[in-house]
């Protein structure tokens, strides 16, 4: 998809025929606490004062279903009730609205915001929404939207530009992510310009690749050891990967910037050591984003590599609500970032089992779950 | 000019032999306080401590220039001695050090940043040098680069990147002005994604145009009634050209918006119009720089137009010392930013009358000298 | 009141017993375009969906109000519906909920916001809600707090700390205007250490001149022509006080800062030849927040005042949402800022005429009214 | 010292008469790898192009000097050549001036800023000149200020408000390291209004309590192990003291903030387990600056105390040229920090063992050298 500029700030699609909500839906549930999911035959939900009803055309899967699915120890402190619809990255059609929804209108085309926020709390008054106190989170707090409809508030819904394939669509929460993580902590500034280097290229990390390409970097250097995503990451605009199985990334950078360091670090990895070298490879005053979540602690050499450089380092969570969404917008809808490389898999919902299974083959990057979908590509 | 990833963070160029220095030299002089200027032969300059000797490969001229060459009114109110060799624009080689000299060698090519500061009074402790309370311009208030040979503080000097092509190396200075006015004020993160008009496309305006798309923005509308700077805005990356002359620029940038405005506004005319259009067609809590110097008071409905939407106006003058260089290099250099289209005309030294006569015409942009060369393009 | 540290980072008070609501109320009223109102009695509203019904306290007068009283040019252009109850200013007791109120219980102590906000057009999407593009006022778009009661969204209500004292906390919208108006545009960082001239010491203004003593000025001059106002700018902080009919507070800002000028003006007076002013007293880097409003075109010299002095102007409107009602609460209630001086007159509500015409007086800064006081002290 | 506003920006004193320069002069010397140093008659040094001499009026006792002087394993491996003269927090007199120096004259007073940087770095051209890629430090990398003169560039040199008292001007270094810390990332916007909490209250931390007092704080938390430390940040202007072997200071944050926890978060003790501490006790969003240097490697939960609150770590290291000075001056000069509590023994340059005695004995903060003192007060 070439640049297209936009014709207008905030053009919506005309509204889609949703037709009827039928009075039982598919949803993908984990019911025990065990690895692996069901998908059944539950009543459809209905929308609340403030609430929408969403039919789900696209679910992407995050690392963080993975994480459910297969039942680890994160997942089984994290979640609180069982039986649970997990899925949080969806996009659909405004299906039907509660009491109280005062702006969208049925067959509005949404992409959602999981954070559920109060509102209320310093930190929501602070405008800090998506660190809110009180977090709710789509398809861990609350039921998700791996089924073929979703509840969710209002405000917890933008409306897709009619240029983003509708497929595409569930995307705007990774990708939102990836957005977040480039511009935090002073914003594009830092990227304009600058040697960046991304740690980890899971979906995320991919789409960083291609904003900061996008934002006017000098130079985008990827560190994976995956070399199917290393593919990827040059498709997205990376001028040059490291393999740190291959070569030590920390030297790698060195060498790259005749010695000075980068000046932007994307950690997305949550690999101690990738972290502990990210620090080291920042050039004095130096940026750090931290995405990825370390499993333990993490022991980093502070006085040589953050004091002394006065290096900063930004932790990073979800997405600003709703600037990073604006951007979001943006970087996809006129192609100034090409996501389809990310895309690898599609698969309809009932073969949920295929999807989860291409998730950890490896082989893979963002993949879809499609509801309304009767075939797929793989 | 393709994208090249810059393999080392500052690589400079192999020293050039630079010959020897002759006794006397030419040099484009304004002699007396009247309209024109004479190229006489001029005992050649000698560094003192702490400066250089640069002897001049190619001086690009500004409208600053063009004002001092027609002696009118801002000239003959701001030139306090005469003569005066004129011309700030500049790139060239080393010819020789003074003492106490320690990082530039004979041989090396470099930019010159004109303005000359104290570093000590109040805003230069505070980094802002190139608003220094005692500030120094060349070949304003001292003499300039117009010249086979020119003299400059070392620390005002800038090694030029190799990739950069030695006749356009003098463009430095403009391309600067055109970042630092569209970064001031929080940078290019309001660059990223936005709406951005460009008012008035001189060379400074048409190289906004392309930083601007090579730093993400939505969308780039260009405002100039001169046809062919028209076409050289598209050249450089404009989305969209207004003519100012035909249509009015605040109406056809609310219909480009839909109705929201634009959230940046790069005001680069310098006509108090075009000022007020700028604030008019501002998105809420929007931001505008001005570098465009009227010659009169400007009138602004600051009610409606600054206040009530809290909209931001940024003065700008010159470039941040050295901020602006380094992004000023990467963009050139790595060809994020195409600069050939803005140079319209290259003339030896010898012909200065048509460089200048070029400058007048309406169909020029950046006129180019070159004392080295023995012939000329048009 | 001396400073006290907080306890607690948000203490409530404890909810006091709010009564009955009667069926009817009193209301000042504007019923018809003329000079005047009329404290008439009216049906008590009712709270819908995300609505709170507050029982007023204390509502103090705005300059805003006495147009509307004085039904000049701007109210008979800006309200658009008669009658309708007045007052925007306001802190009282929830004295009712209704549906979908998660957050206030009845008996909570609340100050009000009185911008209610869309919060789904782009300029809210951004954060920026007190600038929504789609803005009703209260008091001005809909029925205000010159009442018994009023209803707004629960969102707009902020509880008041309880070590404020209940008659002062309407002063919580104008203190917060001075707040917004010191801190924009880089905040407080650029406050401490730096000499600040406020330009209009009406409520706002004076509150100014203690906000920006609390927050590290190096220097506050007050520069305001009514000796009643300059004697409180003294009582509130500021170090210098300038009456413009005496002395040029151009020079006199000259001669104070060494010739260097002001690096922050705060400019609360909306008198064209103060902006100008302003700006010419504007150091080198300065800014300069604009809030107060002027009737006309104001004419500035852009090009030495703004442009080679690379100034920043900041349109300023309102409070952000609700980052300014947090440093409010915490420089009112800790006594960092003694708001006292500049609360000059309390009237019962009944007494509605004579503080109007302590408004105009000339000899008042902020004055309440206390629609639950039988007495008052003027 | 109560309030003074300044009368002028940069009020400098009369020149004072400093005498002939003997051709000898005393110099604590660290003359051989082990402890101790001796206080030695050798040449006065001469000041080459650029520099000047300053005749030392006092100079204060860093940890850094401690470490010299003890010879510990970090000395050991920081200190390249011997014998040198080692002392960098410095107040004097210019004695004279080398060649191409032309803005300081003899008998000018002023305080030394001992990073000497060398302006052509990168890091320098982003004007972050404290952080220069070729830094050489006062007394570590050439001879410092113990002894009675002392060489430096002239732009190293600040000159002094003639408010502040000759014998306390050598804290400008430290007390710019405190103001550094303090507004790093962001600014006096994150104090102002803000829970602040230092963790160690040597002398920097001392100061940094006194700054976010002036800075409009709305609470200050010292935690410190030492009583006698823990008065002294109580007389600097403490709300609550915490002793970290008496109580946890997590939860002693916790109970203040109502559990909430603290915005800004100054680590300013260098101990790993006060370091893990600061970033659990910080708020979502919070902001911890990293003055202290931890020995070895720190263990930290980036992903729940930094990742998902989205805490911000600034590495800090010396000040920033000038701006840092700037505010230095002012806090001082104005009274708004007082800083004599910290100072709390002085000693003539003969009596440096006891200095040094009392800088290790646990009841003491700044100790003061005064070379042109006959006598002394501990």
């Amino acid at each position: 998809m070439g640049r297209e500029p936009l014709g207008r700030e905030r053009r919506a699609a005309e509204p889609a025929d949703v037709g009827e909500i039928p009075a039982t839906m598919r949803a993908l549930r984990k019911i025990a606490p065990e690895p692996g999911a069901r998908l059944l035959e539950v009543p459809s939900p209905k929308p609340g004062p403030g609430e929408i009803l969403v039919r789900v055309d696209a679910a992407s899967i995050c690392g963080t279903d993975l994480h459910i699915y297969d039942w680890d120890s994160w997942a089984s402190n994290r979640i609180r009730t069982l039986p649970m619809t997990f899925g949080h990255e969806v996009a659909g059609h405004v299906a039907a609205i509660g009491p109280e929804v005062h702006h969208l209108r049925p067959g509005a085309f949404v992409s959602l915001e999981g954070h559920v926020f109060c509102g209320f709390c310093p930190t929501c008054r602070r405008g800090r929404f998506h660190i809110c106190e009180h977090l709710k989170i789509l398809g861990v707090d609350f039921d998700g939207g791996f089924a073929d409809y979703v509840v969710i508030p209002e405000r917890n819904a933008w409306e897709v530009d009619p240029r983003i394939a509708p497929d595409v669509a569930s995307i705007h929460d990774p990708f939102g992510n990836a957005v977040h993580t480039a511009f935090i902590g002073g914003g594009a500034d830092n990227i304009v310009g600058s040697v960046v280097v991304v740690l980890g290229c899971g979906p995320i990390g991919l789409f960083a690749v291609g904003i900061c390409r996008a934002a006017g970097a000098r130079l985008v250097a990827a560190v994976e050891p995956n070399e199917f995503r290393r593919d990827l990451a040059k498709k997205m605009g990376a001028d040059v990967l490291i393999d740190p199985t291959k070569e030590d990334p920390v030297a790698a950078v060195e060498t790259l910037t005749g010695g000075h360091g980068a000046e932007v670090v994307l950690e997305i990895s949550g690999v101690p050591k990738a972290i502990d070298q990210g620090t080291r490879m920042l050039a004095p005053g130096g940026r750090m984003a931290l995405l990825g979540l370390p499993k333990g602690p993490v022991e980093l050499d502070l006085t040589d590599q953050v004091i002394f450089k006065e290096a900063r380092l930004f932790g990073v969570t979800g997405r600003e609500l709703f600037r990073t969404w604006e951007l979001t917008t943006t970087l996809i809808a006129t192609g100034m970032v090409d996501v389809n490389p990310v895309i690898t898999h599609r698969f309809p919902l009932g073969r949920f089992e295929e999807a989860f299974e291409a998730m950890s083959s490896g082989r893979s990057a963002k993949v879809l779950l499609l509801p309304r979908s009767p075939s797929a590509s793989g």
